[in-house]
């Protein structure tokens, strides 16, 4: 399932350059993500209710025409594997008006839970397979993939 | 006390009219308070490592001058009032290059702590009187004030 | 007239305290602004071609109730008052399924023009009267008043 | 010249699942580079100054241990390759306390000046040889690479 996410630049997404940061294009697939996990049925503030968190591994981006304050973007996002252990997103920027393919970018996920015996505060997380754990949710996250 | 926290702004910090975004003194004024928590004795991180949250109750920023890329500001800070219960800051934003003084601002805080009945991933805090539970804290931190 | 400007908390938007960071509720008043800004009939990207730009002079906001990722929040701006040379807008935040109002805000700001002797890439903006030089954009802007 | 930024993390980097956000490390590139092209002589401020941009083509992170609130981070930074019209970097973030490499990543970028014919407040660059248009400034880029 192609997800479509679609937003207007905020004018603190700018830089000096006159151009949006090309940091921001890392939040806008986070905001595309969570838009997707909507629409698969397993909202992301839910998972983190039940303790589970999906940090990212890796990202990467590529920057071929820059955004403007005034534009509109659409994020074309394909969850491209999952297999309960890990997970990997793909991502297309594209500019509403114009139609153009302005970004392209890639994020890997795990998926972690608190270990039981964590002080509160502090960072103690391990692994934890969706499949043999969290069935339903592993079902949901399959269906999404390609 | 007047602690003088000093940092070269950011090119992410920027917009495209070519200075810092206003939000920025906001985040700012946070560095400035936690910097300034440490010179006092108090490091913001052990405080919530303790369990205490200082939560901003108000803010205000009023702008002067607009800094560029390539400038160094110095923040001033005065804790001006604190009482165990709430405290205040007063913030003047400083071009280090020219003396001149290019945004002022005040914040208010209260303290809180955890409900001890709070579920995990909940927002379930309560006021606590510094002054009464962590008498250290409140000693260390009334000595800066003024 | 109020507008009302509506959005999802995103993720990045929240710190380890588990809220929004009292930082981006700035930011949200910007989004209310250029979202009325076109309501009105005056996009902010338009003004800034033809070389106006109206900066912030001051801000204030206070925090009642946090947001926290899940939430979509409500901005209800009213312009409060503008002459042609100053204007400043009102902020309610709600929280918008429960209705609470959150936060509360203001802003100041003033027009400026870039200088026309002024060099690229240098910060040289003069007040302009927006009621003199512009009468049609002091029109649109005069009947969102109030 | 392997140079080193450091820095502590500011409370706003970080989001609700208690460490900094992923997004923060791309502008801790940015940081790291902008240090140094001050260490090599050519401050970016300068080369913005005389018209000269350099944006980004593509950014890579890889994302290890994460950071809290609390920590200081050091960025190594290698310029692993310039040609005069295209450079590459390589970022270790590393944990100061723990000497642990955190964090890895690149980015790519090229050159760009603004058209002669560009009008103001339009995006119009092109790309710039700075080898046979600034060789001064192609020599002190070149020194440093490696």
């Amino acid at each position: 399932m192609k997800a479509v996410y679609e937003r207007a630049v905020c004018y603190y997404e700018t830089d000096r350059m006159g151009i949006v940061h090309h940091s921001n294009y890392i939040r806008w697939y986070e905001e595309a993500r969570v838009h997707y996990m909507v629409r698969i049925g397993v909202p992301y503030d839910e998972l983190e209710k039940r303790g589970i968190l999906i940090p990212v591994l890796s990202v990467s981006s590529e920057y071929r025409k820059p955004f403007m304050f005034g534009d509109t973007f659409l994020v074309e996002l394909t969850c491209d594997s999952f297999n309960g252990i890990k997970c990997s997103f793909e991502y297309n920027v594209i500019n509403k008006a114009t139609g153009e393919l302005c970004n392209t970018g890639t994020s890997r996920h795990c998926f972690l839970r608190k270990a039981p015996e964590s002080v509160d505060g502090e960072w103690d997380m391990r692994p934890v397979n969706i499949k043999r754990e969290y069935p339903e949710i592993y079902e949901k996250m399959l269906k999404g993939v390609g």
